[in-house]
């Protein structure tokens, strides 16, 4: 047990650096830079967010799995998406000490892996919709500064899906089913976020349209969280997937593909913590509830009983821990609370004889139950305390949101948060937002109701349209 | 849905090739020769066969997860253990255009990316034990031919456990609590097979001795499905693992670690498959009952009922799926033979008259059963088959198992089979018998209780220990 003191959240890169130590998310010290171990603490967490994702996607996806490696010639194939990613590709060049004939790419991405064996598997219209998973490791050579789950080398857990589709319309309603889907996960993940349509310069290497989820971190800087991407049928073209139609003819395939990576578990740590360490949804949280024995008289009465909780609660399917260490119940509460456990329960001998125990919440609510309805109540609290969660963090995103009218106020106003500002929508015009702001055109709003006419900050044209700006991570 | 007919099982590797594809198991038609692709159908498969190892590992394991790539600085350090793996290791050269300072080794096991790291974890007797798994992808230039799941590039799915503890008699405990965990394994997947302790020569490289498990495969030749290494103090040394024990003073640490990979998959499929496919047990099925309606009057009445037991078997927890495609009943019947479902509901108008329903068992079992007591029929039937499955396959290992007297009945048997030898144990005789018998020691067996001196083949000292030889894959 690491017991490091914590730098304030307000210290937002050393706080979020120290807390991935002191609440065993992951260690940075593996001997290659972007590259990180996980701890069996972070790991437990990583599968309960991932399980939670597989039960979102499994109703109408499958699960597969393509391999690492793709050779030269394939990735090399489309021209565009290659661009994208030329710079930041590892490549295997040697098995034992001979030459390969053709060099391998270790994926950054895996259209180039799935699309040759798409052609294969998609033959008729019959075969169409096919939405396929998976939740492989990654690489890119990062050149830029990388940061833990943020801008990693590699990539531990990117979850993708690739979908085809016979039309264009369907595949573009495909993109708004994979955005709902991703809005649930971060509903229940209580982080909220933004929807954009990526500008034309920073959408996805060859499709028509990317659109994001960018949360607000602490130091109002944004964080890409998840990503879905029409295709079109521009991969169709260069892999050569195509479809017998309805009327007997070959059509080229309309594609999508859309992922998230642990860059959502970044997000999760860095909105819910504080001071005090990991503030862990009910929902993923691998310890929910911990069991503070308070032992100064009666202890085999009070660890019985408090064995007996544990039984109830693990029967009702909630992850209990009971700490039955020898230290102090201050050190145990701040251990617990470096693990982001959303509640605590203390019980002594004299909540024994009353017949009650102490609930403390993760944020700080305390209240005395029934030991009867222990269950009823804890399952209360829990709801309650994830709503409270979201609430607060939609509060946090939204004061971080501010209509701007010129260059200079969005300037400011990105120095620690998002400005909305007005723009045509023109490349021009977008890069010349971004030089004069300083930050990034994160894309214009998706499925924002917001309208009204306003003048584009740069050539002054009548627009509807606006565009969100950042810095970014 | 692929209609391939089979080949007959007595044609194995042709059989074994034809199913993989005509099952829906893995796709070999990826560009790179020994790496391959999971169907949806056969990930499910895995992903029930992996769930079922993590719930056989979590009560005593953390679930962890390391880099795949490793400096070669830190890949060199183990003498021994690169000598076993130097000719098969992919490397990373370069990023992007520019060569990197030190190449990076796609894992072909993570002793070396893990225990670097142990180093930094453990620190004192209260650190100890440690135990940890990962369930990654690993590498493996091979140069000889490979075999979908059983010889590949990439290994999809290695299941890699590593344990730390004080002394050496501790860790040798934890490879017989590895052995009853890898048993309880196959049990469940009602795959029998030998405990074999590997002869010197062919020991894991860095460890003191390695136990492994071998089933017997149609052909007769075996197919290692399982490891367990007793590493002592060799990596402690190398990657100076110590921890203070309770007198004050540094030791080093001992070490285990033990495997299955999805050759687990290639025995399931291999041992129970027949000549109408796939035969997978209950336990693992990823599906378990498929209700196939006999439509051919009151179609919308059978439909209703069909639906109805669908849910009754979906509330229970069973996987069950309903064919309701225009296809004949034997087609039917075909296609869901080949992806190995256990257990067939087949329900027609008559069948409703009566309150029945006909369940025909993947081994031929057929019983009309009433619809009321459906769920503990389908209940007990499936625990029957899964016995049936587990005595069928012991009664043919054990056919195929004999003792032999001579290196030239030994050569008869292995041809088909597993010879068991008399074995003075010694490194010489133990070449010598290979040579003579032209197969390979897979070691004495373990844990064995037949005891009885007899002579070694080659030598002709009296003793106690065998050889068990046979031709592997």
């Amino acid at each position: 047990m690491t017991e490091a003191k914590l730098p304030g959240k307000e210290n937002f890169s050393e706080w979020y650096h120290e807390l991935l130590k002191a609440g065993e998310i992951i260690d940075v010290r593996y001997p290659v830079k972007g590259m990180c171990v996980w701890y069996p603490f972070g790991f437990a967490l990583r599968r309960n967010v991932y399980d939670l994702m597989r039960e979102l996607l499994d109703p109408d996806h499958q699960e597969t799995q393509f391999p690492l490696l793709i050779p030269e010639t394939e990735f090399m194939k489309e021209a565009e998406h290659i661009k994208g990613f030329e710079d930041e590709v590892y490549w295997v060049t040697h098995g034992g000490t001979s030459p390969l004939e053709i060099k391998l790419a270790l994926r950054p991405t895996s259209e180039t892996a799935i699309y040759p064996i798409f052609k294969l598997w998609v033959r008729s219209h019959a075969d169409l919709p096919l939405k396929i998973y998976q939740i492989v490791n990654t690489f890119r050579y990062e050149t830029k500064h990388t940061r833990p789950l943020i801008r990693l080398r590699e990539i531990t857990s990117f979850k993708e899906a690739h979908t085809v589709h016979a039309t264009w319309d369907e595949a573009a309603e495909q993109v708004e089913a994979a955005l709902n889907i991703y809005a649930e996960f971060y509903r229940r993940l209580a982080i909220p976020f933004l929807f954009a349509r990526r500008p034309s310069w920073d959408k996805f290497p060859g499709s028509d349209y990317s659109i994001a989820l960018d949360t607000v971190m602490p130091d109002g800087r944004t964080l890409q969280i998840g990503t879905a991407h029409l295709l079109g049928t521009n991969f169709a073209t260069t892999y050569g997937i195509t479809f017998e139609n309805e009327g007997g003819e070959q059509e080229f395939a309309n594609q999508t593909c859309y992922g998230v990576s642990e860059r959502c578990i970044a997000a999760l740590i860095s909105v819910h913590g504080d001071d005090k360490g990991l503030v862990l949804p009910w929902s993923v949280a691998p310890v929910q509830v911990v069991i503070v024995p308070i032992l100064f008289k009666d202890k085999e009465r009070t660890l019985e009983v408090s064995r007996e909780i544990k039984a109830r609660l693990a029967a009702a399917g909630i992850r209990a821990a009971i700490d039955e260490s020898d230290e102090r119940p201050g050190a145990k509460f701040y251990k617990w609370e470096m693990k982001g456990v959303p509640i605590r329960i203390e019980i002594g001998p004299r909540d024994i004889e009353n017949g009650v125990a102490v609930l403390a919440r993760r944020d700080g609510k305390k209240l005395t139950v029934p030991l009867d309805g222990l269950l009823a109540s804890i399952e209360e609290e829990a709801a309650d305390l994830q709503e409270a969660m979201l609430a607060r963090a939609q509060a946090f995103l939204a004061s971080k949101v501010k209509d701007c009218e010129t260059a200079e106020e969005a300037r400011v106003q990105t120095a620690a948060g998002v400005a909305r500002v007005a723009w045509c929508g023109s490349e021009e015009c977008g890069h010349r937002i971004e030089e004069e702001v300083g930050a990034a055109v994160l894309g214009e709003p998706w499925r924002s109701s917001e309208k009204g006419e306003r003048s584009c900050i740069v050539c002054g044209a009548r627009t509807e349209k606006c565009a969100l700006l950042a810095r970014q991570y």
